[in-house]
């Protein structure tokens, strides 16, 4: 088994991956100066804790990042590699000030925490929220926004170096438009989406300021939101502010969110008709509009009847959850069984490809809808020869297969982490939603871990694998169980040729 | 819309489809022979209702036998509406005398009853089993051991009439041997596989009179195990007996009806080689084994840390629930959360493909987990060329597609009901475990449908809902869907050629 693994591992050009995690444990430190500041303004006293954090990455990633490349040669697996580990160390590095300040204790939560941050999923493990120090806060709420960026920010660290087969895979694992189509040059369009992502992030900042949120909850809710994340700075999260107005600004930008950057895009360059002829928002429209008539109708009754409170409620649920969000403005906890049902249903789905959502995304689900409807199809016609079209482009073959492929290993991983958290022995509505909303990158889920509860309760074991869904979820699996499987590889498969 | 359903309704070949329909009613109304004269026997004057039943089941069933096949022509689609239909309509007359008699006084609850027992899968709406008649008691394991052999009796009614691509269908329907290859003509083949059936059945009874089991229990003990139904003839199940003899017996030959029929007939050709090579079967034992490992050490403190007491309930439990048999010898509804989550993720698993389980089958997951590996292995190594291999054969690329589509396509179809049956609005548990415990073929749940609970509560649209369930997933899918789809069909999809 060593000598397998060794051989696995060998065959990783480490000098490139190290590479680019110096770079990112730099960049991080970049980062961190954010809330230094924030603290240098309120004057909390916890700067030393964020310059300590800042110290480290700089001494770690700075010769790291000085590495030279042996050989040039750089593959697709490389690149999967550098951004798992990438992300697992910049949750660690990234959770330090909590422990520095002792806001959070425990090292486990710490990078549970910061995790959520990263992968914009938004589980907390916080029983008192406001406890924390503004610069906490909004480090917290920042990482959402960074975490958001991230997957373009990867894709930039990745690219320059990439060869046909890299951009082969991310094309597959990407269905429908790919950022790589917007303009002939990769980093101009990773530009323009982040642009696109900036202003938007003031925009909406701007509506909160104008409903009357002060500056502060405003970034951080605006963070929250742009990077689909959720964490709240307050323990009864959006029902803190009570205000109508400010959930459906909410709302609204969160369903936003939840669309792929590249229809932005074609809107800015007036390709309106692109965007109409979208199936995937088509779709994504219809089971927002579709799911919030149902729980409507399915909770009406338990606000005295008034639809208006009714659609206030589901709409805001509806699209935190299916935008992978995860900010409450009510305890859905409470909520009738069928509502929570469509809830758990829409964090498997999530939101569309291309956006900062996670989950399985809209587009996969179209193509394996209409995979199986092609199937059945040929059972009653099957002299008919059919294809597969999305936006009136055949979908290759291949990618449909890779989506299916994608399903199972999807549903494989969540039944392994169902198995290890069910070991907590809390209830199963506990133990299911916890699993789906990490996987799914979502935040809140039901009974014990539901919206005004957290993920303290659960065993550090716990913590750890769902800490590592949340990644999975993220990272669309594939860096992270690369990483993993060769651990278990015991013996070299045979080797056949057809 | 009318017009498109129309069309696909006349693209079937109904004569074909009515005359299969008319034979199996016919033969339905022999079968009802048994408990009319285990009445007779009994004296509880319940006879003249399974008379009723017979003489309906053959005034409407000898005439459409009669009917003349106008066109031979005869494909995959027809014989795949002749079987979903042919269940349907078997379960809705075999519920008949429960309902004249008054013992299930809901034409709903006699259907569902009936479907469970049809379809193996031994989910119950009866709060007191015992208060039946015994000619009932036997009518309803009867349905099991029928259901049990159906899938085969209805291979030899398509067969006959068949060509390549039905075949063609069915292997692909059914990763690993298939019947087909015992022998090189069919009906040989399957006349093989009753005799094991009838055999290991005859078997299994004198070994319940061995431990000292009344004849008439004996008799529908073993017709719930062979045809792993699970149906119980007592309010408390197996614990009522509270035999460990008795016990390690069903044990036993549950896992035995959970195995390929076809290795039983390689034993009698004493072809060991074949069956020791088997993965299958040896994934399935490993299975078995390691999941009453963890269950032994999950559940050992309940039992006063008696390892025996611990392993005699965590084996019969496994042992029932992959075999998809479903009878219960303890409440495990009161085990610890790890335990429940394996035995929920037992009943998807299933157990052999060409046994009488249900569920998604062994085979297809090690398929499917063989192709994950593989997608892993050519992301590390893209270089190398490998295919799947089952049994030292390579796997046809056509098939673990066709495998990774079913799997999306019974996630698909339990999403589904679970929306459906959550509108009842019990706990996750309840509905979760009852969704899968249906589409599983299993039989009892969790939570209100736990082993020493049933199905009543659940609203008549739970129940029909359920009921297609059980013959979705008996039926592997296709059957049912291939009869709904049309119905949403609302306009013919556009033609494409590659």
């Amino acid at each position: 088994m060593m000598y397998s693994l060794n051989r696995t591992l060998q065959t990783f050009n480490w000098r490139v991956i190290f590479n680019i995690i110096g770079h990112v444990l730099m960049i991080e430190g970049c980062l961190l100066l954010f809330p230094l500041i924030v603290d240098l303004i309120y004057s909390q006293n916890v700067w030393s804790a964020y310059l300590k954090t800042i110290v480290i990455c700089l001494v770690i990633g700075f010769p790291l990042s000085r590495m030279k490349e042996k050989h040039k040669s750089y593959f697709a697996k490389d690149g999967f590699v550098a951004v798992g580990l990438s992300w697992a160390i910049l949750s660690f590095f990234g959770g330090l000030p909590f422990f520095f300040t002792q806001e959070i204790p425990s090292l486990v939560d710490c990078f549970f925490e910061t995790v959520s941050g990263f992968t914009t999923t938004g589980s907390s493990i916080l029983t008192d929220v406001e406890a924390l120090s503004q610069a906490s806060l909004l480090w917290r709420s920042f990482t959402h926004w960074v975490g958001g960026m991230g997957v373009l920010v990867f894709i930039l660290a990745i690219i320059p170096r990439s060869n046909d087969r890299t951009m082969h895979i991310m094309r597959a694992e990407a269905p429908g438009p790919v950022i790589g189509k917007l303009v002939p040059r990769l980093k101009d369009s990773a530009a323009i989406l982040y642009k696109i992502y900036f202003v938007l992030t003031i925009i909406m900042i701007l509506f909160l300021l104008a409903g009357g949120m002060p500056l502060f909850d405003s970034l951080c809710t605006a963070f929250g939101t742009a990077g689909t994340g959720g964490f709240s700075i307050k323990n009864v999260g959006m029902a803190y502010y009570n205000s109508v107005y400010l959930e459906m600004v909410v709302t609204f930008f969160m369903l936003l969110f939840g669309i792929n950057f590249n229809l932005f895009y074609f809107l800015l360059i007036k390709n309106v008709k692109a965007v109409w002829k979208n199936e995937e928002l088509r779709t994504y429209l219809i089971i927002v509009a579709f799911s919030i008539l149902m729980i409507m109708c399915n909770i009406v009754h338990l606000y005295d009847n008034s639809w208006f409170e009714a659609f206030r409620y589901a709409s805001f649920q509806v699209a935190s959850i299916i935008s992978t969000t995860g900010f409450s403005s009510t305890d859905f906890n409470l909520w009738p069984q069928f509502s929570k049902m469509v809830l758990l249903l829409l964090m498997i789905i999530g939101a569309c490809a291309g956006s900062t959502a996670g989950g399985i995304k809209v587009s996969r689900f179209l193509i394996l809808l209409k995979k199986t409807k092609l199937d059945i199809q040929k059972l009653l016609h099957p002299q008919k020869v059919e294809a597969i079209t999305m936006d009136q482009k055949i979908v290759d073959e291949q990618v449909v297969h890779q989506i299916l492929s994608y399903f199972f290993c999807f549903m494989l991983i969540l039944g392994s982490i169902l198995l290890i958290v069910s070991l907590d022995d809390f209830d199963l509505e506990t133990t299911l939603s916890a699993c789906f909303t990490c996987i799914g990158n979502v935040g809140p889920g039901l009974g014990m871990a539901g919206p005004l509860s957290n993920f303290s309760m659960f065993s550090d074991l716990s913590k750890i694998v769902l800490s590592f869904a949340m990644l999975i979820g993220r990272l669309e699996i594939y860096p992270i169980i690369i990483f993993i499987v060769p651990l278990f590889a015991t013996r070299k498969t045979k080797r056949h040729r057809d």
